[in-house]
């Protein structure tokens, strides 16, 4: 196994050196644990700035945690919860969802990850009659599982749709920056702003070395969520080190310089591979993902230089991934890695 | 807030510089996420060599989460789980092991932590009785949540009347190191070799930052736990970080110098504490938690200094924890604290 | 509120005779409780009788519970569920499937209710991979919420498919004696036979009072299922007259002729509303359930002297049921009323 | 397997004619299922005749269901439920209360299955700390699994305790008219008044076939139960069948006919048992059970003719339970029997 940098995921990439050096940083002496510490504090703090005077902040060990034990803080087991089919809710949380909140997850297909009211309506029944899940939240995921950004007007819609029905709104933001950069965007102007009630706010795959932040953003969305996150199993006794993370990530924006990164990679990527005739682009690249087809013995052959994953065999489509330590020497590499795959046939 | 070194909790302290350096040093280029790396190789292959090659580890980021999720490995939701009323499992995890393993937790009441066969006799009845909760697990605290130590024998006494019954023998060592070095024995000595099932192999709370690890030490206990762990929400995606830990842990014995430190810190500490005939250490000192009775007021000026943890009010006993950075200068500086808020009544 | 009888649901419809002397004929002396009884032992036999020798059956109190516990029994939290979007299973347990398995439930669209592998193929990936829930169980509905019926050739299909992909097929029979009336079939040759591994075989929409059987059709399929049920709520401790209900309804073949006769009325309304112009049925009329368009207009009228349920208010769609005690005056009335409400327009 | 009348359980004789009467007799046309019927209207009227005006009441099928549905009505799954450790909820109901509602039970030892304010005190702390369940609910059962009933005046010191302290206080009344009976009190003065919150009111065991209720008996303490009790799989269909039990079951008085008369049963066969100098009654004899200590050979031997249940295999102590429909003949042919037993030896 090398260590080389490739596509297949940004969270195949290590940590900021930014983020290890707050590790280091904050490790002097003893602080109370489980969130009791100035660095905790400090960082709730920095997120009420970014986010609003109502956000209540909460971290995790994981996105997956950051979305279920988030939205079980906002519904009840006879909730259903409305999705993409291709959010990671649906698709990588192995029935987390499910096993924790008791709610059902509805999904609609959507051709890039993002869905809107037309789309959603469809579960828009069964309200008060006790043999219905009775709707609940709808997720969407900013960016999405596809690379694609919502707009601000976007996620608007969404949520006048949602609270006009008696939902909330979540966002899987687990690659919030990546969407912040890509639309020039504050955190507020897209999430808080636009309505968004509950966000899984991502740091891990933007050079993290593991943590993630259940935002309420609203006043009184989930007052006992303590308990919810304890008996959920994600209270960090040393608290300090995953707030540490957050601290380091928000000053200097090191978050808007590693995503700025990533997704100027993924358009420089982007612009190499459409040069290929073999390969087609199937997403528009807002983010740092990359969707494309290729021939799968291309594929293969790559592969075994540079791992990353097949997104839908049967269209031979796969799913490319910049990060924040990308480099454009990584990218040539990567690029005649496929020519040569392709002139060897 | 201060950042002075107290004796609040062993999860109080920071991390050890050689686990900071480990996670530099696992800091380059590109690994595969989620455990498909050569460090997280390595650290299974470490815990292999220490609790026998039949072990399977899966690491995850809490102490909770590695007993609920192990337990729920070996279990259905019909089982109970036999433990002491001290436990961790009972008294500290908000409902975690009910919630997601379904099982009903059964205690019973140890004047030291310890529990034995006798005790846990009264819950032998009812098997194959539809009605009953099927008793699936005993679990056991070394050391335990009183800072005392079973010994060999009684572990095996345990873990046979166990098997004796059909059921398992899992062990919460989210103190493990500091037991070894109290029985001064290796690892296995005292798990593997003694009959212990399922294990709780912590870390956190003796130097690491975060990381804890399910060990099943029988081939095919749980041979589905990848789900289980995933579906609980500790799969990690940066698990090199987590293996990291390990493997600086075990390297040089790690381990066995920080709790040699933190256990012989709490040997001198008590000894201390014995010279001051107000307070009166109430269980054996056997790893690194001393427990004391000291009059209220004398403790409630002391933890203006330093705070500690009250632990059973109505008898005004308190605990107080080493760690592996305690330095005999805390302890003569928090005696004469003890000491001063004495003499001023 | 009145008695008459309508087209509601077959649930709207009282319990047949034999059924209620079934219940006092067994009503005599004290038998020991939770099934541990003669009548409950004979009503398991004729399960066997009916269903094959290896069928283990279990007597539950819904058809909600007979699902969702018979399929508890096969599944572990981390598999998931494909069933039709308009199953009962997905549309009105309420979310029971994911609160009590734990499981994830997905669905494909189906314009009659009734799936094939073709269908069920898009969630045929994933296996082994921890992220996916793991594929268990296909769930179809015999008869279908749609009215319609699965042939023989139809469920061989599926289940060659499931189990070629290693998944269990699931039979939801609340309506199973009117497929068998449908078919003309034993209830052995299109479940046991016909590769079906666990079937709710329902009775209460059917003539019963208020039981539901889960039989596991193969060998050891979920040896720990008392447990199950018992842990599920619905272990009966009369059980015997739960049991008696089977045991009159097999007696005589009386869910034949209780079945015939709803199947035969449903026939019959079918053809009477034909002849109607403003209404047009949507779905075949293979059992007992009848599916029309009619102008809401008319419906509104309509339900207040017989009340029935919407099926889709946008495609101004009803449903009508016909049950074991229907009568010909009852549909000549209903006829009336409405052609009087759309000749009143 | 004979179905002689014995004494094992009151859930062992059958269903009183009265009961089965009305079975028939709201057996006529259709009404709409799942309880809005009339007759379900007429019991959940003569529920709040009973127990007050604010009472809401939630039919069900089995005493588990109740209890474990009715406290997951008030209930969050980080809270706790107190209760003794004989209790139904904590011996008999398979762990479906940790299953279903996530919460921890906590249990006090009790000689006579009563519970006071002094014993449960021990787990009045924690409060609003993450880590610990919070305690939310107190559980009795009254009349008790030993055969015992609290007095109002205990019951009113158990709710004034569990309000002060901002918990509930449900009643297990599996056997409530037994209570009523034993205290020569209407329902409503030793719950609604005493204090009691919730309900659970159970008739199975009292005459009916199998029926049991939820009764919450404050105003808006559970408004969204109905999605519960559905999700909780007990929502019935043909819900006038159960509703019908409660309306013959408060007709004339019959829950105190059949009561009055189990209990009257009781206290001769204690009066009989009292005579026999092998045999030592080891409770207060206040409702229909009685638990008494005899030589297991002579158990054994009538247990062949007269199947009854063992209590305490240590202390050869049986549980012995009068029903409805015993009679003096019964109990001369069981004292006969018994011995025989004796005299054999």
């Amino acid at each position: 196994m090398i260590s080389k940098r490739g596509f297949a995921s940004d969270n195949n990439a290590g940590v900021h050196p930014e983020i290890l050096r707050e590790l280091a940083r904050v490790n002097s002496g003893h602080v109370i644990g489980y969130g009791s510490d100035i660095y905790t504090e400090e960082a709730k703090r920095l997120f009420k700035e970014k986010l609003g005077t109502d956000t209540e902040t909460y971290f995790v060990f994981t996105g997956t945690a950051a979305n279920v034990l988030g939205i079980s803080g906002v519904t009840r087991s006879w909730n259903s919860i409305i999705t993409a089919a291709t959010a990671h809710l649906q698709q990588d949380e192995c029935g987390a969802p499910e096993k924790f909140t008791g709610c059902k997850v509805l999904t609609v297909d959507t051709p890039d990850g993002k869905i809107d009211p037309e789309m959603v309506e469809k579960y828009m029944y069964g309200f008060d009659f006790e043999h219905h899940s009775q709707p609940g939240v709808i997720s969407v995921s900013q960016s999405t599982e596809m690379g694609t950004v919502y707009s601000v007007q976007e996620i608007i819609r969404l949520a006048d749709y949602a609270h006009s029905k008696g939902l909330l709104l979540h966002m899987d933001g687990a690659r919030l920056a990546n969407s912040a950069v890509s639309l020039d965007l504050p955190f507020k102007a897209f999430t808080t702003d636009a309505g968004v009630d509950l966000l899984s706010f991502g740091g891990t795959k933007n050079g993290m070395m593991g943590a993630e932040a259940v935002c309420f953003l609203r006043k009184g969305l989930s007052p006992d969520f303590k308990y919810i996150r304890k008996q959920g199993m994600h209270l960090a006794s040393k608290m300090r080190f995953i707030a540490a993370q957050y601290i380091a990530y928000f000053r200097d924006d090191l978050w808007k310089r590693c995503a700025s990164h990533a997704n100027e990679m993924a358009r420089i990527l982007a612009g190499r591979l459409n040069e290929i005739k073999q390969i087609s682009i199937t997403q528009k690249v807002q983010s740092n993902g990359i969707f494309v087809i290729m021939p799968a013995h291309v594929a293969e052959k790559v592969m075994k230089q540079y791992f990353f994953y097949s997104w839908n065999e049967k269209r031979s489509e796969y799913r490319l991934m910049t990060s924040w330590d990308t480099t454009e020497e990584d990218i040539n590499d990567f690029i005649l890695a496929l020519k040569n795959a392709i002139g060897r046939n």
